[in-house]
């Protein structure tokens, strides 16, 4: 019987198996390479990927390859790893478990024991309670996902798995059992991918409610989250705003969707950790438009933030609602579009808006005591249109935020579901997918114990990344959370710079003073041979003005037992 | 309304928050250490323990963590780790994962979110996808679990799955949302342990039968698991088998239940793999009493063994069969002991087993090129009594069942579960549990690169542990598993030795021949300042005799496909 799937389904004349089927898939997707690590029972898909267009990137742990992958497809729209079995696939729950929080489209792909060894051999090595285990788990962490056990219907979960990933921008599982990697299905009917399609009635009410709601407002504003950029909706929100003449603020967790230079950027929203004067415009604004913004407690400042969702347009890719009432089955980008075609344009000049973004030039203190604010006074400097600054989580992150991205200017980060250790191996997963950007990664000292090591493969592949470790000696961030003389929020210190001797490549720097930490930024920016590691030693204490604000707030939540 | 919990339960006069409690419980079973990470959804927790006679053991990372409570639980009975929600527990499953599989009795500590905050805060950091998330992946991997999040039944709780885990010998889940540590109930109804007791009829039919069976047989033999020493029944083992004059061999996972420098001992069983004299007795006998064994594929040679159930007595914590038939709700030690008092005697003179173990000594060849063989036949004369030796997995593990555990000399490998990057956080984890034991870690270099970077909290501690690294560059097992000029098995070298500059402490040593393992060996034994990195290079197809055999068996099941 002859194959009916459409015509990309094929290479060449023979059928494909479908182990070449997904890799093809991969392929349509944007996926150039997969990261990873190799493990008995998924030696066979291996052997298949480094055979074909695609790269298999190793990497020190599964864990690490979650990461890379998850960077990967925040710049590239889609990423992929391969794991084996169990011990592979369960060190990645946690990465997907991130991907799945952010809304980062990875697909995991995992081999399996072979169906025919399953039969007699009740105890295969790598299983935990039964066959369906590791499945069972990643059910509960991916939005979609299959074990690849039949050939009539591999082509089309396949297809079914994939478009669910790129749909909903989340994780999906693709397990493939050893015995069916070199499996050529007989038939393989296509998979009909639904394009769910907004209600029209409902879009026309809701596009044409909001516009008035811009027309009438005395100072509108367009708040812009994560999902803009996911769903590559940038240009929209550009369209919006330059039409209108609407100010916009960013979400954390959305920072850099639109270029942090524009003439109608305020900055970041967060509340009562953000620049007071961007705070007080969003909040005293009576139309606040939330476009694909998450509203998680680290967005809104841990629930500092003051809004009153009777002022408030909220669209994502979830739901629309407009001040209480809500309009089910109406698309984000439909009623972004809608709303770019109708061309609101508000009635009454705006007040205006702290949108100044032309910062006090940095001036070197050489002999300074470097602090984190002043280096990233000076790292600003730095950044052109297209860096990629990826920021780990703790002062790492709340510090960045004050960086300003530019132009192409990607801005990384784990804002919502703040898992420590994603920095080294994004930076991997990143720089695969944009070779021409420079990634900045800015990384605690905990965070970097577990994970740094991937250091190991931006080395082997002469990455020309600047990894800057934050050395407080521990877990600082909760130092202000649960203050007190605790020793457990202290880790031993490494001499970060001298991993090059370790590693055999890449160049450490030591830093204590800004004097230091200016030159050793100078030099790393000329140096493309491979990483550069800048190890900034900063105060137990010290802290971004950020983290300052963030701490005293944390600390009522989280003490407050 | 007073306490009515036993009087155990208290700490002074004042009734115990469910925080207090369960530190209380946890030294009851012998925990004097817990592993961690923390993290702001536990920090009230940490803060508890910090004050409280148990140690906060902190590690690089959660699976670390994980991997080091599993191999203080192997060693001392029980053990524990404690971690944050999600970003944190979802790093440790695949250590949880592995205890479950080796019935390794581990209590995982969680925080959560607290219940009054999650009321109206639908995304808090660390979620992915509801509160219920992790919880729900953890049921996938334990063997019971609860979320305290009820004072009133808290204390019960707690007590019923700690039982659990000691009964079982597995991993539980154990979730303080972080208002509730420091909840004092005001009551708190015992909890009554449920006594599983044996079917006394099927009991003694069972004692009586395998009694005979035994006492009947030509060549008796007894094959001894892991489950001997989970469950504490060495001395029964060694009543029984010393009474009837039978011989012993063990399974890989159960390598060094008993001693073997025992008389009656006559080394692995392990199919085909193993040595020949040793896989032709146990194949003839014609009663093979198998205790506490898994029949797992690595255990059993890959499903070489040829063993007939027609002539096999097995019994474990699960279930007991003799020859085709089964009895019901007859414990273990129950068995065990029935045994022991029935003092069953071969009726005829048994013929003679290999049990010589004098092996060769060892003449050492210094400028010889070293392998893996030859390393091991040195270092398996350094061995004493109370060394603890640790095998990863791969050619660590194979090659490692070749030594001779003498005395209490404890062999710890996840020898079924196969995770790679057990051994370095496993030696912080046993040598918490055996301070004046010694620790000898066998690690390839693939594993070292997942979790080796944890010596630092050997480091830290002065641990004066001895780890030795096989650099093969790459993943060695594999390329036997999956023949082919594939660059995926390949790895970056790192250069291990040098590993003390970076870490402040601990020693490297650089080996290349025999003589300088030699002198490494001798000098690192000497050494009592800290860990020693012993970084021997080996050939990249070097391989153990044990890894050659293996190799070709494994090599048919995984690439006939």
């Amino acid at each position: 019987m002859p194959m009916t799937v459409p015509s990309h389904h094929h290479s060449g004349d023979s059928s494909p198996s479908i182990g070449e089927y997904l890799i093809k898939r991969l392929q349509d997707y944007g996926i150039g390479d997969v990261f990873g690590i190799p493990g008995d029972y998924v030696l066979s898909f291996y052997a298949l990927l480094e055979e074909s267009p695609i790269n298999a990137i190793g990497c020190t742990r599964e864990d690490c390859a979650g990461f890379a992958a998850d960077a990967y497809a925040r710049v590239k729209g889609m990423g992929a790893l391969c794991v084996t079995y169990c011990v592979g696939g369960l060190s990645v729950c946690n990465s997907i478990a991130g991907a799945y929080a952010e809304k980062s489209p990875v697909v995991m792909i995992t081999g399996s024991p072979g169906l025919r060894e399953r039969v007699h051999n009740p105890l295969l090595h790598h299983m935990v309670r039964n066959f369906h285990t590791q499945y069972d788990v990643f059910e509960k962490l991916c939005i979609a996902g299959t074990e690849l056990n039949d050939p009539n219907s591999a082509f089309r979960e396949i297809d079914r798995v994939l478009a669910a990933c790129k749909r909903y921008s989340r994780p999906v599982y693709l397990e493939i059992p050893r015995d069916m990697v070199h499996v050529r299905p007989a038939t393989a009917p296509p998979y009909e991918n639904p394009t769910p399609a907004s209600d029209q009635r409902a879009l026309a009410e809701a596009v044409e409610e909001a516009a008035r709601r811009i027309e009438n407002a005395r100072q509108p504003v367009l708040l812009l989250g994560v999902e803009i950029h996911r769903f590559g909706l940038q240009d929209q929100v550009l369209k919006l705003a330059e039409a209108a003449g609407i100010p916009m603020a960013a979400t954390m967790l959305g920072k850099g969707v639109v270029g942090e230079t524009h003439p109608q950027y305020m900055g970041l929203y967060e509340g009562a950790l953000g620049e007071p004067d961007v705070t007080r415009y969003v909040e005293e604004s009576d139309c606040v438009v939330m476009l694909g913004t998450f509203m998680t407690d680290i967005n809104l400042g841990i629930y500092t933030a003051e809004l009153d969702m009777s002022d408030c347009i909220y669209a994502t890719s979830e739901e629309l609602r407009i001040r209480h009432h809500h309009y089910h089955d109406v698309r984000l980008e439909d009623f972004l579009a809608g709303l770019v075609a109708r061309k609101p344009t508000p009635k009454q000049s705006l007040p205006p808006a702290p949108t100044d973004w032309n910062k006090e030039p940095f001036t070197l203190a050489p002999e300074q005591k470097i602090t984190i604010t002043r280096m990233i006074d000076r790292l600003d400097e730095q950044l052109v249109d297209d860096t990629i600054v990826i920021a780990d989580i703790g002062d790492s992150l709340f510090s960045s935020t004050e960086l300003t991205t530019r132009g192409r200017t990607e801005f990384i980060s784990p804002a919502y579901y703040t898992s420590m250790g994603f920095a080294v191996p994004a930076t991997l997963g990143a720089s695969t997918a944009a070779p021409k950007s420079r990634v900045v990664a800015i990384v605690g000292d905990g965070a970097f114990q577990m994970t740094g090591m991937e250091l190991s493969n931006l080395v082997a592949r002469k990455v020309p990344a600047i990894v800057i470790i934050l050395n407080n000696r521990g877990y600082g961030t909760e130092r202000l959370l649960h203050p007190g003389e605790y020793k457990f929020n202290d880790i031993h210190s490494w001499k970060y710079h001298e991993l090059p001797k370790v590693l055999g490549g890449g160049t450490g720097y030591e830093i204590h003073t800004e004097g230091e930490f200016d030159k050793a930024l100078n030099d790393a920016w000329e140096d493309l041979s491979g990483p550069s590691i800048l190890h900034v030693h900063l105060g137990a204490t010290d802290s971004s003005r950020a983290l300052d604000r963030l701490g005293e707030k944390l600390q009522e939540a989280v003490v407050g037992e």
